[in-house]
């Protein structure tokens, strides 16, 4: 086979790199999808950096077992974290999901206050603040951990009075320091858009990183000269490490249309 | 050595099962303890019945090297559903969490209506009322599961008026069902137990299995002639998956003092 016409391989600690595969599907309609979702572990974002790393190494290995061309982190916490460990391990060509945000952010905040939300385990790693350091040393950066946003959204509370309650909380230091674009630093913090929205007001512009993640896979496809050569629709399978039936339901609201074909591996080697 | 003065093990998916700790300690001084605490795949109460089958026997298995003589499952998911197949496979004495407050539970209640608070998987596993409802057929069962406590819990929201009013949902069926007995069937949960006795009144008496579970450890070693036999103050080892600083700094709240000798141990097996 064509190495252009194998899979790109996605993985993330959940049901959120749903997001991530909506866009790129979007943008690659002729690409085929391999999705790993390590539900048995999940969250990672409450782990250390040796378990997200020791998490990430055996999710790639899987994916790598489908003969994948290319791998997406679709996992922030895998992102802040991993991403130096995978490409010592592994040659195909591997991308996170926070540079793609974080160009987006730098070219478009008005007055140089960035503000980023995601679990502790981003906000501890740094990654966010340096990376956008790098691209311009002169913007103010603030972030936030805010760990009750996935359970949250995981127990279906997207409008509740509660998850205002706890935004507003989480949120009130940005509002302090007027940052104008607030990055939305885990998959799943898009389910709480409206909620952050209204809280944040109208002027602070949110971002969250699938559409420029999937921006990022087709530039770096055409670059490496690995877009897909065939001409037929793309296709999608889903692996998870536990509960397909919960992921199929959840997945749904992530992916915008129902999953087929979702099995069962395990991410142990 | 003396087969009675081997250690007894304890596992459970975080950090919670030190309550039941603490209670042994002061039950049975004498006796020596190795703790598992699988932090790089907590939480459990959001798995499948499977993951979480499939977690207890690896974590016995771990506790099983340290030459345990009995099996102390301190975590209400796995006792839920995974000690008939731990029972299947291992020689020693294995008790969970379950039935030891059960039975105090259905002895209190004056009105016979109790109400239990879970996980997802506890609640889902109906093993709770199936428990009560085999010593007394005639009692009234009510179950809520509350997948926001551990997160609230783990996030130091103590007494935080979130808190308060994520419970007044939770529990609002209880209060029209007038129980007069409420079991805790996490061991997250007495850490919330001020907001929770204030949203269900005095009237309501709030019970948690790590007093009882002691008890029903101290009976067993008892009739099986397996208590320890030395004289001097048992110890405690301490073992977990992930994050053994994060472990010590939380688990000194559950356990009431500071942890001393924490190791990393998988229980991958």
């Amino acid at each position: 086979m064509d190495l252009r016409d194998k899979p790109i391989g996605i993985f993330d600690s959940g049901v959120g790199g749903l997001t991530v595969v909506k866009q790129i599907q979007k943008l690659l309609p002729n690409e085929d999808l391999v999705y790993f979702g390590d539900t048995a572990r999940v969250p990672y974002g409450t782990k250390s950096k040796e378990a997200i790393i020791r998490f990430s190494i055996q999710n790639a290995a899987f994916l790598l077992k489908s003969n994948i061309k290319f791998l997406v982190v679709a996992c922030n916490s895998s992102s802040s974290y991993a991403l130096p460990s995978l490409r010592r391990l592994f040659k195909i060509p591997i991308i996170g999901v926070i540079k793609p945000v974080v160009k987006q952010a730098v070219s478009s905040t008005a007055n140089g206050c960035i503000g980023i939300i995601g679990t502790r385990a981003t906000v501890s790693s740094l990654e966010y603040p340096k990376q956008i350091k790098r691209l311009r040393s002169d913007l103010k950066v603030k972030q936030a951990a805010c760990p009750l946003f996935v359970p949250l959204a995981e127990e279906g509370w997207m409008r509740h009075k509660v998850t205002r309650q706890v935004a507003l909380e989480y949120l009130s230091g940005f509002k302090r320091e007027r940052i104008d674009t607030l990055i939305l630093g885990c998959t799943h913090y898009p389910l709480l858009k409206s909620v952050i929205k209204d809280v944040m007001g109208k002027s602070v512009r949110l971002m969250d990183s699938a559409y420029y993640t999937a921006l990022e896979i087709k530039s770096v496809l055409q670059q490496k000269d690995l877009s897909a050569k065939r001409k037929r629709a793309g296709t999608c399978k889903f692996f998870v490490s536990d509960e397909p039936e919960k992921f199929a339901k959840i997945g749904k609201g992530f992916l915008g249309r129902n999953l087929k074909s979702i099995k069962e591996g395990s991410a142990d080697v």
